[in-house]
């Protein structure tokens, strides 16, 4: 399902390159109704979490009795938003460790090899989640399976709080300044250490030092702009609700704190709310 | 003393309009250096903290053996700074509680009617501190004299942490916006609260509900921007480190944190930075 950009890529097709192969994919099977598409096997979702409300009405037509959903978002909330209005048993979600930006309709520039990591909403994996993890290495895209979703949410989390959100509020700046600076650097550490008390707090246990891999990868990262910031540069909605104000609202119910997250998160909304109103 | 805006002062005085009286003050004594003035009684120090260290060749020729130095400027370290080079036994030091702005070279534009607070540096007050006092009295300004200097420039920041630092890395907004968005409001009243536990951890007892009377002045205040907001909206050097840096650093001297804080610091040294190097 393509809603937008269509016919650019019926035409044109997906350029990908940058970090590897350059390599064009001419022909992708691609409409713009689900309708048009009918029932499937596997319902991959990558809409912004901005546009969850539309699923409702786009996911139905691709269902059949045993069709898998599973989400490629950002964030929490976006496995209960499935498994509430399509059934809890249906729900995947995928966390994608990737430093890659759609640059255009049809081109998208990849700056690091990454990887997917599969689970299963709320349950242990099932021979179904190694299949679909199995086609997706088919593809050339390393994934792995794991027996906690909730818990590597959170642990992207470790990475997207800070980065995504302070690439938008410190003024428009990618993850090797940030990386670069002492104070953005130290900003980050501290938001980190907060994420992982909050999912800890939350009954999801993550290591003291779960920082540490997340700082590496961004040192070596080079000068990426998180999703976010491309979304605030061309003027897109903002996937605050899952990234910030989520997990903020499970640590404080949980009877946790997160309050760098949650002056970025406030920040992150009156920011977005001044650009709709101009 | 007048570096940049002497012959337009000179030739049309002082507008000052809004709330209260308009007037005009058609006749300043104004001089473009401090050796032309020369000794003074008392000198009252009203240049931004980022220009303090001018003051180490500006001051000498106004002092004579007795010459009181009034610093009215925001922050913690400037009583400090004056004390170092110039002797603490000269110091006082005043907080203005006020909204008016400078719109031009020669308009001052005020927004309520404020008062301000003299104290000593590092000492009780003193017969001379009452007659400065008097002085701004008679010169039409409420003036009171506290006899805890320190404390009153931790109260100040009670205000000034939140909305200087909000305004700015808000997006540029005003009190108004402020006080009137749900999040903000709470982002406000939770750095206030973290103003307070860093002043009481660092020996100056205030209560627990003092951001109360911040709260109340701020509703009343109207659509008022804060003085920083317009130094950054002018492209003006920011007072971060005394309004931010100091307290925070003292603050985590003291075993105590400032989260919030520390954060709005980070965005505004990020972002008064990358504005330089433009």
């Amino acid at each position: 399902l393509i809603r937008g950009d269509l016919s650019d890529v019926r035409r044109d097709g997906i350029f990908v390159r940058g970090e590897g192969d350059n390599f064009r994919v001419a022909k992708i099977n691609c409409y713009n109704s689900t309708k048009e598409i009918g029932g499937c096997d596997l319902v991959i979702i990558a809409v912004k979490a901005t546009s969850n409300s539309d699923l409702v009405d786009l996911v139905p037509p691709l269902l059949r009795e045993r069709t898998m959903l599973l989400t490629l978002q950002n964030g929490l909330g976006n496995d209960e938003f499935l498994a509430e209005h399509f059934g809890a048993e249906r729900v995947m979600g995928g966390l994608c460790f990737i430093a890659l930006n759609r640059i255009s309709r049809t081109e998208i520039e990849r700056y690091a090899y990454g990887h997917v990591v599969l689970g299963e909403f709320g349950r242990a994996s099932q021979p179904r989640t190694r299949e679909v993890a199995a086609e997706i290495n088919r593809a050339g895209v390393q994934c792995t399976v794991t027996e906690d979703l909730a818990l590597e949410r959170w642990r992207k989390l470790i990475w997207n709080i800070p980065f995504n959100g302070l690439s938008i509020v410190a003024g428009g700046i990618d993850t090797a300044a940030i990386v670069g600076d002492k104070d953005l650097r130290h900003a980050t550490l501290a938001l980190m250490d907060e994420v992982i008390t909050a999912a800890n707090k939350c009954g999801h246990v993550l290591p003291r030092d779960a920082w540490r891999e997340h700082m590496e990868r961004s040192e070596k990262m080079g000068p990426y702009k998180p999703s976010t910031l491309l979304d605030w540069e061309a003027g897109r909605p903002l996937e605050i609700e899952p990234m910030w104000g989520e997990p903020l609202r499970r640590a404080v119910a949980a009877g946790g704190q997160m309050p760098r997250t949650e002056i970025i998160y406030t920040l992150l909304k009156q920011l977005d709310k001044a650009r709709q109103t101009q």
